[in-house]
């Protein structure tokens, strides 16, 4: 018979105590593993190229521009459609992009070591705002942003990380900056505060020369997400350190490619359940509207996976004026969530609910047995590629997929016992 | 008829209006109206030197010693006993301190300039934690650390700022660290990584060399009140706007020199109401206890006077982990400080409490009429010369100073009508 509770304690235990240390960044063929010759990476569960959405399609057009794979969108198309650019979800590589999450193999990324475990996970350098290769824009203005950050910031990252005997440590960061107001998702400002001024130091020491370094600080320092990527990939450690163990229902991976959403189970392997990815409740900037909108995407529910993010909202009242609703709904938001956890984070606190643990650990049955679904906080590309971000907001995964996986569980381990 | 009302929404709106924003950084002798010859600022109200506090002596004897006007410490205590060295409050010459507040004619300060209505503020560089000046220590230790921040330090965060045309609007950083778990007095840790953030640019290209650069980084980006300095600059420069309103009610300074604490109030002039210092209630370091403390000692008050600090307790659940209490006393603090206030600050609002502005301007009238003194945060010093801070706690100023301002207008205004 098994032991589904004491499975489940495990996965917790294990993610909580997974200590997620940013140690480097390498080119993402060096170091991600399964990652030769024209192949990228995306956000989200697998999809074929027919059923991409625009920001997607976007965002892979971009990536073959960036490796001079094409000349220009159309020719990009035609690799991306005919299988000559293979592409595979940054969850089968150890790695998480945010929105359309798309990796290349040039492209930097970070190394972030769980080293309470052994594992690692990668993520790429966050580009800021505005038209950006994860909204699936990519004009010549993105792409010269892109191999800015990939040539100059990059390497002079990777130099002042280098200097750095013990690495940043993102679960510490990521606590002190749920005392600050972010939610580890949407909200990372405080936390790409405290990541740019532990860098500083570092930065003005390994930079080339000093314009190098200052452009470096404010490219750091103006973006607000600029740890969101190091944040995810942490996550994605924590997360993993919890997958695989026997008889748990926890889930470990939930991530959404801008057409369908799949989430992983601990004990169910690496079979992803899916179903129709959410259209957002949000915020519009000035110009767009709802109609606009393309369907929830990205990696970055790994956040709410681990047990921050819209789990975390209770510390992040201010977030609100991005992604709506009242301080309150923010409050709540949290407070739900322990519905569907089974633990309370040791690492991340809320100062608002006395220093209670943030909900940590969704146990899909529970998701079921109550009907209540995970919360996102998510920001909103345009349906179309090539445009960008329009807004902020909320959202949740459809119940089937909590419904497909507890079937499947029943079916691997209650029909033997 | 004098009317009251009115001139006390004429403070207030003076006070929110005014935009502080931080320009340069000069020698004291410089640019402080009246600090010429052998003389020092310091903190609260006048105080002769018999009836100095243990800190606020040590501060002064370490001024003296970092002027090279004494060899040793006995050869300072004897200027200033004598007179041949003298003091001034820092409120005298537009200028505030945190803790002794001590500033002496070498020393490299900040000028804030209230660009609305024209009035000027300064302040010097904070030093950090531990062992430093301003907690009344001065050993060769802090000594040295005060010659770097001058020699060093001072000159690149000077020729930095000049690097900006616009300076650094401290408002507007106030504004946003308020939503980041700051309450702008005791917590600034989100308006320190704020300051160095946008600073970290502009040192890079100002400083002589890199090494420079990385350690002025390094010291900011270290010290969680590196904004205090400028922040109380700017609150002075704010609640200075509203001083001086015949007729008004309105506190406009509040400070402390380690044995008596002062208030001034808008409509009676530059006069001080005066009584005993509160002995803080607080968290003590570790091999500390409260019979180590000294009474309440600052200029820093000049952040409640503002209405932040204490006022904003409700924006800043997680500081009861430095100054005693649970979140709930933070909300509860904030609340209650509406009660003595005759506004809600326009620039300075807390998402817990549906971005309703702080409590602003406190009514000297209703500090009486309901027996409510306002709430001060603060950090405590060891009640002995040379050793430092000891902790950090919470406390109020004592009720006679209100009473005995009220009398004072009465006499001031209400027999002439």
């Amino acid at each position: 018979m098994i032991d589904i509770e004491r499975a489940n304690q495990t996965v917790v235990e294990r993610m909580m105590s997974a200590r997620p240390i940013l140690r480097t960044i390498v080119r993402a063929a060096d170091v991600i593993p399964g990652m030769e010759g024209r192949r990228l990476l995306h956000a989200g569960p697998p999809i074929a190229w027919t059923h991409a959405s625009g920001p997607l399609r976007g965002a892979l057009i971009g990536a073959c521009l960036f490796e001079g794979w094409a000349r220009h969108a159309g020719e990009a198309e035609a690799l991306l459609a005919s299988g000559a650019v293979a592409f595979d979800p940054c969850h089968h590589h150890d790695a998480v992009g945010p929105m359309a999450g798309v990796i290349s193999p040039s492209m930097m990324v970070y190394v972030v070591e769980n080293v309470t475990h052994g594992n690692r996970a990668f993520s790429t350098l966050n580009e800021g705002y505005g038209k950006v290769l994860r909204y699936g824009a990519y004009s010549e203005e993105v792409l010269a942003r892109l191999r800015w950050m990939n040539e100059v910031m990059g390497g002079v990252l990777a130099d002042a990380l280098a200097l750095s005997e013990e690495g940043i440590d993102i679960r510490t960061l990521l606590a002190e900056s749920l005392h600050m107001g972010d939610e580890g998702h949407n909200r990372n400002k405080a936390g790409s505060l405290l990541y740019t001024t532990k860098l500083a130091p570092l930065v003005v020491r390994a930079a080339p020369n000093a314009e190098t370094a200052a452009s470096v600080l404010k490219f750091l320092g103006d973006n607000a997400l600029s740890v969101l990527n190091p944040v995810m990939a942490a996550c994605k450690a924590m997360a993993d350190a919890g997958h695989g163990v026997a008889g748990s229902t926890i889930m470990t991976a939930m991530a959404r490619n801008g057409t369908e959403l799949g989430i992983r189970v601990s004990g169910l392997g690496d079979r992803w359940f899916t179903g129709p990815a959410g259209m957002p409740d949000g915020l519009y900037f000035p110009g767009f509207t709802a109609a606009d909108a393309n369907r929830d995407i990205g990696d970055s529910t790994i956040t709410e996976t681990a047990g921050i993010g819209a789990f975390a909202m209770a510390a992040a009242p201010a977030i609100v004026t991005f992604i709506s609703g009242a301080p309150q709904d923010a409050m709540h938001a949290t407070l739900e969530m322990y519905e569907i956890t089974i633990a309370e984070h040791t690492a991340f606190t809320i100062p608002a609910l006395g220093f209670r643990g943030t909900p940590t650990g969704v146990d899909i049955r529970k998701v079921v047995e109550l009907g209540v679904t995970p919360r996102i906080n998510t920001g909103i590309a345009h349906k179309e590629a090539g445009v960008g971000q329009v807004g902020a907001g909320l959202t949740r995964p459809p119940m089937s997929v909590f419904e497909d996986a507890l079937v499947a569980f029943a079916e691997q381990y209650l029909e033997v016992s």
